[in-house]
């Protein structure tokens, strides 16, 4: 693995540790200003830094005394001069206060990355999971 | 604009001009061998450009005598080196045999392309809708 190879490893691994900390100010360190995100949750987009902090204050908030355990698998990671794009397949598991895992969710993650000051910072993320043609309805267990 | 992202540009017409042609080796034209896609309907991935082209055959064959008309708005397009990431808000609107518009579904398109031997190539492609937190039912309107 080439050393950039790492650094989109190590994005990765910060955007896992700052959601199970519940951080908001750690998740947003991942982020540039003008990161635009398709989440696969009720909204089309999020235009800027400042929306997507408002949606992860309304995230960890609402997780009362659960935390979420992310796991990536499937990564598939390109890198040309300063940008870096990856997708793979995630899995968001509730975690109870005593550690049990509660339940999982999974779904699909797309993230460009550009090279910026020393740092990798995510410009634009796509997330979701496929939807069932007949209902409609999107698909949470892959 | 540079000429870069007039190719780009060039790109997501050849895209429109395909869905439109129901022509499906000119849609394939526009993606890598590898191409890895996270598909809005039904399945969790295409993995190569055969599982593709089979989704591509499926679809205008579904089509009956009506055509796929496709817009692309609000794009974004990032370039470096050999490596281009382009986001998007998409409308598919179904075309009636006599040229009226029966119906429109909107959703939003991240295609990673690649420059190989003088050609852009989308190597990955993730689309879908936002879904509804209460229903799990992804919106089609935007």
């Amino acid at each position: 693995m080439t050393n950039q190879q790492k650094q989109i490893f190590a994005a990765l691994d910060a955007y896992k540790a700052a959601v199970y900390a519940k951080d908001v100010d750690a998740f947003c360190a991942i982020y540039a200003d003008d990161v635009r995100v398709f989440d696969m949750w009720g909204e089309w987009s999020y235009e800027g830094l400042a929306a997507w902090r408002k949606m992860a204050e309304g995230w960890f908030d609402s997780l009362g005394d659960e935390r979420v355990a992310v796991e990536f698998s499937d990564a598939q990671i390109n890198i040309s001069g300063d940008i870096a794009i990856v997708n793979a397949f995630v899995s968001f598991s509730g975690v109870s206060a005593q550690g049990e895992k509660l339940r999982t969710m999974h779904n699909r993650i797309t993230s460009a990355l550009r090279h910026t000051n020393g740092q990798w910072k995510i410009f634009h993320e796509h997330s979701s999971s496929p939807a069932d043609f007949e209902t409609a309805k999107v698909m949470l267990k892959r």
